[in-house]
């Protein structure tokens, strides 16, 4: 089976939209102000939700989780400087770390506190 | 960007694997006891967490997300069905909500209250 929606919760979604779509550049689909924004990755979704609203009962089972998780999108390892570069220009801090000679993952906050992960699949041995 | 990681947080690592393991099937990549289960997925990992332990210094950043987050996992809709059954084979409850005809979701809990969805990737018209 492969991941059709990862999930990230948030504490203020307009700074997240600020970040996700205008540093990240991903490309926003849908957004509900106040409840969720809805951005297409390649074959699937990053689902970023306020838990005060995703755990209100609805049509489909609420769920809230917390700030503070983790995901971590793909790039390639030739993509790793060029991404480091641009985050610091928008002023984030970037951990950089080797998983010895498999690639380099750099790891990075969003405005809530969220850990994110820019990697090569290569990292897991996937293509 | 494809997703590469999708992480979860529980309170039982054993029971979470007994759980991701026995009852969803997923393929064991690696554990740290009492810190963590990494899942192989189709092109992605999916990992789970003690967050009292992802939140502890390290190599790479900690992160400390909560139980009670969310994940979806692609299936066929073909196999809605099979799916929903095997679940409460297992005695879950599950919740089916139909996106008008592009598909329908299975919504089921894992032992820590992660509410997950098994959905064919057509609810989001992708391939």
């Amino acid at each position: 089976m492969r991941a059709l929606e990862t999930c990230l919760y948030v504490a203020d979604l307009e700074a997240a939209e600020a970040f996700y779509s205008g540093v990240l550049g991903l490309r926003l689909y849908g957004k509900v102000p106040g409840r969720h924004l809805f951005y297409r990755l390649e074959g699937s979704m990053l689902l970023i939700f306020d838990p005060s609203m995703s755990a209100q009962p609805g049509d489909v089972p609420p769920h809230a989780g917390k700030p503070g998780g983790h995901a971590c999108l793909a790039i390639t390892r030739e993509e790793t400087d060029t991404w480091q570069a641009l985050l610091e220009g928008h002023g984030l801090s970037v951990t950089r770390y080797a998983w010895g000679n498999r690639g380099e993952s750099l790891y990075f906050e969003d405005p809530s506190g969220n850990v994110l992960e820019l990697a090569p699949p290569g990292i897991w041995g996937l293509e």
